[in-house]
């Protein structure tokens, strides 16, 4: 791996999720690997001492750091740089913090680490899992880190991406009954995804003219006509994208296109609904893809996996979409720079 | 590979598909490979002629001949053993074939290969492609071969399953427009797919109590019931097909549940639509998965594609899937006789 100068390497804010998740556990492990620091500035934004003792549990052989992030700010592989933004009940299991406190603790994370990508003081967030429902049933009203990144960064249109090195998708619709989905089109909506994930593929992955296929919705694309009218909506929405100068084409067969997408035929497949997408993805990547959001006005990673409650403080968790995570937002916002500083 | 004996080798009849696609180079190329003719006794039905061309123009080595299949039939390989029952057009290339006799003669090939499956004649069926469309055209009522195969053998459930070495997916339904699955799913078809489904790897798989899992039909397998109602009716098939002693699970989020079959934690998916299935089979086995239709009195499998017009006659079409679909009969059919003749 090229090592980057120290002045160009991204500012990177990681939260480090509900304490009572796997998020400390995957973030500690993930920046246990040297490499990261090679080519970004992370720090935690979380809580010292439950960070501490998750190192200390699962032997990681550094320590976690407390720190101010300022323009200087250089962190040291060996040690977990930390903001620290709560206190939660030192010398308890991270199980034994009430799950109110937990959640509210997950909740200041993510809106200290918003506020410092809004005011331009990092260039680009990664997220651990939080609850929803947790910080829900805290009293804070929170519909998830996506929707409170565009609420304070006043934007409108944005599109969760899910990338792996072997495939990307990116979803038209998301977390709907799959029966709503065919009312949940729109040519305004599709063509707004296409233009989004256009731009996002230009801005951070150093495509020039992204090569996107659209996923049709009904079996066989419908068999012209046969089952299913949307293809109609698809293929308008695709027209007028294409009128645009956009590399777009469809709306393709659903059931061989990420086949032909993986081959190389496609940058990235525009799919209808969170299965369509999801299911192609986690089968190739079921480890080490990153959730990302486009459209915001900066960077923002996640991991591909909940809280997972269940497997907390075991050790067990594996922190590959973490790291991913992390590489991924570092690697967008260095060719983010690229492109705003092109050399002469 | 083991060869068998010469009186155990299932017969195996295989149609020519539609003469205008790429039915007769698929299957000429697949019987050019000698081992095939090791586990099985295979012939073609189909027509003499355009066989032979079909063979002097891929330069495959071999010829096509005339044959009569009783049961001391015994084809050898280095020899494409042919049933003829049309004579189209001597003389001339597959493409100016009229449409209307190309597709009539394809529905012969069928037609007396049903006919010989349901008088125990053949063990399997193995069918290349034909035009539903073009034969319908033709004045032929058909719904495809499929529908064809129960109509004459009185079968009323039948399941769509496509295999591959790595994953086999079962469909609860197949070309209907998604917005239609929802009302298409009940308790007692989604039973049916199950019982059929394992009865099928049974029988033909070798697998005593074949682990079976259900898809949810909505992302996150519908949260709980925040997104979707359906899954509640596919518990319920669940909980019924589970009281009759199967191994049977879910329904489980599909976007993580293939890499959990692939993994070997199942041995069978069965879906709710025909891209849930299809999607992830393709990614995995895109030349070589094979389309079994379960719960017919007879073994039938198919290739996974259309007659794809636009290749015929250019030597370029892939004959995996045909390879396939015919080894897997026979293994089908070897199967089913270890469990008809138990060694005692």
């Amino acid at each position: 791996m090229t090592s980057t100068r120290d002045d160009q390497k991204p500012l990177i804010a990681i939260t480090m999720g509900d304490p009572r998740g796997i998020g400390p556990e995957v973030v500690a492990k993930a920046l246990a690997r040297d490499s990261l620091f090679q080519i970004c500035s992370p720090f935690i934004l979380g809580d010292l001492d439950i960070l501490q003792r998750t190192i200390a549990t699962l032997g990681l052989g550094m320590k976690a750091v407390k720190v101010e992030v300022g323009p200087h700010f250089k962190p040291l592989p060996g040690a977990l740089p930390v903001l620290s933004l709560s206190d939660l009940a030192p010398g308890k299991k991270s199980g034994e913090i009430p799950s109110a406190e937990g959640a509210r603790a997950s909740f200041l994370y993510v809106e200290k680490a918003g506020k410092m990508a809004v005011e331009g003081r990092v260039k680009a967030l990664v997220t651990a899992p939080v609850s929803k429902e947790a910080i829900s049933r805290a009293g804070i009203p929170f519909q998830g880190h996506t929707e409170y990144f565009a609420g304070i960064s006043g934007t409108k249109e944005f599109v969760m991406m899910l990338a792996g090195e072997r495939l990307k998708v990116a979803l038209v619709t998301t977390h709907l009954a799959l029966n709503e989905v065919s009312n949940a089109l729109s040519e305004e909506k599709i063509l707004s995804v296409v233009e989004i994930t256009n731009r996002g593929l230009q801005d951070y992955f150093g495509l020039k003219t992204p090569r996107i296929a659209v996923a049709a919705l009904n079996p066989h694309a419908g068999e012209g006509g046969l089952f299913g009218k949307e293809e109609r909506i698809i293929s308008r929405a695709i027209q007028r994208a294409g009128d645009r100068g956009f590399a777009v084409s469809g709306p393709w067969p659903a059931d061989s296109l990420f086949h032909r997408a993986v081959q190389g035929e496609f940058d990235v497949v525009v799919c209808m609904y969170h299965d369509q997408g999801l299911i192609p993805l986690k089968l190739l990547h079921f480890d080490d893809a990153v959730n990302i959001t486009l459209g915001l006005p900066f960077i923002r990673t996640s991991v591909d996996h909940g809280v997972a409650y269940d497997i907390a403080g075991k050790g067990v968790a594996s922190s590959r979409s973490m790291e991913e995570a992390i590489l991924l937002a570092a690697k967008m916002a260095q060719q983010k720079r690229k492109i705003q500083n092109p050399k002469p």
